[in-house]
């Protein structure tokens, strides 16, 4: 898998140690001034200041570098600074920036095109929007459209954005605060075998229950009146919880007897992170809508979409498709999903997260669980991986209880601050860490990654029982 | 004026006729393949396929090259790929095309810093998300976790974006299609004297009766229940309705005496559109929350957000915001930002825009109005004008009715067809042209427009009684 690593153009010295404290100094005091920060109480936070950033790496202006084992909110797929997007991107701003959405634009075009030879079946038609939240408003709206009935279902540990019906489907505590509204949406529960809410030893059992869970769900909901079943394929933040065999055809059966649009939510999961261009493809399940962010461009220009069916486009083909947004298929942002999609299929990358997955990540992870008394489980695949910390491998109880904060959260702060004393920048969503480093990170890299790892999981090991 | 007119750097040669029909039919060929496009009937529309732009011309591939009365969708505030701007697009895209929110990144922090220096009052935080949806979402967010209170008034002949509470706070058909949940919006009707709710004869009646109007809406639903009223500074798309002198100094007394949240909408009216920064300029006004994105970086790279008053961010300062999304102060889009102020000061593009609304296009307009029975009213100031096209200008009868399509109509479709065969791509909504051109377009060019204009009148002057 060589050519997977080879993309490296530029020299070590273009990351070393950077340093220029009072530059980071001024950048902190405008933002601190200025800048009102997401998911954030404004007064107690402290955000580092980071002056550079190249493949898997970034670094601040006081000296110290890190390993990114978030690929920024898991979005850079490719790294930083990938220099044949960086070019591309140079490139059209150069030759035409901007253009609105009702016209045709080649890259709009050529991203479209791109983007439909690799999504499953028949999803061919590609609606743009800026983002992941923007690209589930639209695919509830094309839902509740084709079918003309009204209710959403969605899985609780999900996460599916901000904007007021992606934020209502959302199964996560962020939830709570804007739950105000988006009349329709159902929640119900998805498999997730370690902790599983149907009382099932195996994966077959789980997988079952899970099915027979949501074909109830349905019946006292009434099918007929539920437009789309809405699925993360792999839950992302709410803790990779891989599905088991069969669950997604699973879904698929049961939305195709009652007519029910199954939208499987690929912002995370899609483009290479699993290993395959979309994590539907592990399963050879096609949804009837798709929707994409993120890993589309890495994130270097905003962008997200839908990718919509043959049979859900025909619904809108004399009638008017009543969703917008000025900047749906902005041409630098396609530029940048154009070029990322030919540097992945150029560099292997999809291939090469499955290689990281099966060789690297996956054997060191397990090795450090089978080290660390603090993982009660490490799942994933790809560059898309958790690991669950507990106090107890036995009962399974999370390291810090759900949703903690302040002193209830100190051993997951701990584990954090040990990583980022290591070099190493981590992911960490309540009791978990997630290792979603970009996907074409090199095996030495990811090494280092698991190096610092395996120290930071000895002070979380202080807390177990 | 001739600094604000001084920016052209490139030759005429640049957007001379371009002809290469067979790229301009396969970038046509694959859109149709594959682009499902906003606001659009799929299998009836035709999209132009554009080559290029520069300034205040776009062009196809087939030789044809139009002046743009829109600016792309009332957002290329500076023209079409301004030199300086596209620079610094691509040195930022050299140096860090994207990080993640949580961190202090320098194009961020002067983005948000040159933002609040110019928003009016104690507007001193900065929120960014994609675009003007996600913008209107956050600050009806901020508003109702700020107050404890859920309803929101908005105002018929509106257009706050397609995202779920966006699309139910906005007042124009293309609400109905998904109206349907976001509880809590409560719709009333803002002044306009050209069609008076109100039945009044004079813009100081039409002021108090509107502003009595919103008293005894709020009386009704119960002040104490309502978290803010959210208004467009001047309504964009829905006909550029300047608000009568007092309008807005009386909502923003009413909201006081009620402890509601004043959101001011300034999407498509900040930034330079009116001659001022922003609208509210015009007016003394200070809203609690005002909402920005298109001008902000003229488009370039997808940007908006929400400027936020330090009584509301204070809120948030030990209690964390509950929202937010992967490119929040995304590098690239704030870099674009950045530079896009700077030059607009430089250039001193915003006197440029009120000096071409006093000068040029008013009076231009006003004239066009004096010739063709078909102009009912003309209304606007700066770059941001409506024309009123009815049918009869004594009964004020709209060209063609409300929300009109196919053979109904036919009347603004005949007029838009002479715009384009004049070389003007106009803007259009139901029985109104918009002129809203580029900030900085040179007098001439203006003239160029307002004269293609009075050819295209006269095929509207044709369905006049």
């Amino acid at each position: 898998m060589a050519a997977a690593y080879a993309r490296r153009m530029s020299t070590d010295a273009s990351r070393a140690p950077y340093t220029d404290s009072a530059a980071g100094a001024a950048v902190k005091a405008a933002d601190r001034a200025h800048v009102f920060h997401s998911w954030s109480a404004q007064g107690l936070i402290d955000p580092l200041a980071v002056a550079g950033a190249e493949g898997a790496y970034f670094w601040d202006y006081d000296g110290n570098r890190y390993l990114d084992l978030t690929s920024g909110l898991v979005f850079t797929n490719i790294g930083y600074q990938h220099p044949v997007v960086v070019a591309a991107i140079q490139e059209q701003a150069g030759k035409l920036a901007t253009f609105a959405p009702a016209f045709a634009v080649e890259a709009r075009s050529e991203a479209a095109r791109l983007i439909a030879e690799r999504t499953p079946g028949d999803l061919d038609k590609i609606f743009f929007t800026n983002g992941g939240a923007e690209a589930v408003e639209n695919a509830v709206r094309m839902a509740r459209l084709h079918t003309g009935r009204h209710k959403v279902l969605s899985a609780y540990r999900s996460y599916h954005g901000a904007t007021a019906t992606a934020i209502n489907l959302t199964g996560d505590p962020r939830r709570w605060a804007s739950d105000t509204g988006s009349a329709g949406v159902v929640r119900f529960w998805a498999p997730f075998l370690y902790r599983s809410p149907f009382y099932a030893q195996t994966e077959a059992e789980e997988c079952a229950r899970a099915l027979q869970h949501l074909e109830d769900t349905l019946a006292f909901e009434g099918p007929a009146t539920v437009a789309a079943v809405v699925l993360e394929t792999i839950p992302g933040t709410a803790g990779i919880m891989t599905p088991p065999p069969g669950y997604l055809a699973g879904v698929r059966e049961i939305c195709d007897r009652h007519g029910i649009v199954f939208v499987l939510d690929e912002v995370m999961a899609g483009f290479g992170r699993t290993g395959k261009w979309f994590a539907a493809d592990h399963h050879g399940v096609v949804p009837d809508l798709m929707t994409f962010a993120k890993g589309v461009n890495s994130g270097y220009v905003p962008l997200g979409g839908v990718a919509i069916s043959a049979e859900i486009a025909a619904t809108f083909d004399t009638r008017p498709y009543p969703g917008g947004l000025t900047y749906s298929g902005h041409p630098l942002a396609c530029a940048a999903a154009v070029a990322t999609i030919n540097v992945m299929e150029d560099e292997k990358i999809v291939e090469g997260a499955a290689h990281l997955g099966e060789r690297v990540l996956g054997p060191g992870l397990r090795e450090l669980a089978g080290r660390h008394p603090s993982v009660g489980e490490v799942r994933g695949l790809g560059a898309f991986w958790a690991l669950e910390l507990v106090r107890d491998r036995e009962t399974r109880e999370p390291l810090v209880p759900y949703n903690a904060t302040g002193e209830a959260n100190g051993p997951m702060a701990a584990f954090g601050a040990a990583c980022k004393k290591n070099g190493l920048w981590p992911f960490i969503n309540m009791n978990r860490t997630h290792v979603v480093p970009a996907c074409n990170i090199t095996e030495a890299e990811a090494k280092e990654g698991l190096a610092a790892l395996d120290t930071a999981l000895s002070v979380a090991d202080e807390y177990t029982v």
